[in-house]
């Protein structure tokens, strides 16, 4: 088992699509699988699927596949998410709310436990169990949770002041889906979240 | 300048990228840039840049860096989002009305002309300039506008047959907000957004 310096973060990032396609055949009843199957669902070569997973050890035996339950158990243990994370939502527009209210993170590994706005209209309004919080308040929030995970939908003018508060509280992975670029020290980690950046990639390629 | 089939997705992947830093340079009042300031801003390295940018021709001379809205026009037009795509939505919960409402397409080549769902109680509803639409009506509608952009936020159980649908009636571009791996044709392209995966990626580094 290779140290984790030596696994280079794209094959980091695809394992959570590989933990997704096993459980949805969990789902559908399949108990075994191959990487040529995975491979098929996917759009990705089996043998690019062997070697990602041969970073962590042998999940399968020649000729017979994996065993879909145990390789999802490794796969939520290397990444972290056989447990809950809690995170926070920043933004209480129409899209932080959106994902504040997302259903499909709890059975994934993560909470959302807080949503904050600066605007006096929205604070106090939302539902019961996640109602919006004043921004004002998500230091003390967060450090006292112990919060490392926040998702940032706020304008994109606002956008690194918030990260820069986030990251003094002690987040250390920020999901950001306002429009820009972040800065953040060393050992805070940024995901993006733009869709124009993912039509303009595909419009490229269209006639 | 390479043709098309030579230069690596990859490559097309962080123009969009390149194009969203220019085009915050440009509203900060900035006239020239250079690919070592661009890397810093992104965390991509300069060299990394130089080469990307090497692919569709010589835009910068070497020690006075780049003319930013020259490099901006040429990034537009090689990505052809000179041009207004119009795009529909299909799925009006939560997520899909964000989406549709998104106040960010309109500057950066893209329009929502449709929202849809099969949902009766949802049909009909919504803004007065994009009212929720039957989804029986998506094949016509995409036709007749000839859309070749969609954006797919339903359950997970119904994406494939919206994607279906929508392939069938012309699209080759699909965003796809649902948590699972889409089947399509050769020359449609998918690009996804699931905010878990992203969230995965980044708790394998946490403590």
């Amino acid at each position: 088992m290779a140290s984790i310096s030596e696994i280079p973060d794209i094959v980091i990032g695809r394992l959570p699509i590989y933990l997704r396609a096993l459980t949805q055949l969990i789902q559908q009843g399949q108990e075994i699988t191959s990487s040529h199957e995975l491979g098929q669902r996917l759009g990705i070569s089996s043998a690019q699927i062997r070697k990602d997973l041969s970073h962590f050890g042998e999940f399968g035996k020649q000729g017979t596949g994996y065993q879909i339950s145990h390789l999802q158990a490794q796969l939520k243990q290397i990444l972290q998410v056989n447990r809950e994370w809690p995170l926070v939502v920043v933004g209480a527009g129409d899209l932080g709310r959106a994902i504040a209210h997302y259903g499909g993170f709890v059975e994934r590994g993560f909470r959302v436990v807080g949503l904050f706005d600066n605007d006096p209209a929205k604070i106090g309004t939302g539902a019961p169990d996640l109602k919006v919080k004043d921004i004002a308040e998500i230091t003390d929030f967060v450090r006292e949770r112990n919060i490392k995970i926040a998702m940032i939908a706020v304008p994109a003018e606002h956008a690194q002041a918030v990260c820069d508060t986030l990251v003094k509280a002690g987040v250390r992975a920020i999901l950001n889906y306002a429009p820009i670029t972040l800065t953040v020290p060393e050992g805070v980690h940024v995901q993006y979240i733009d869709p124009v950046t993912h039509l303009q990639r595909m419009t490229y390629y269209l006639d």
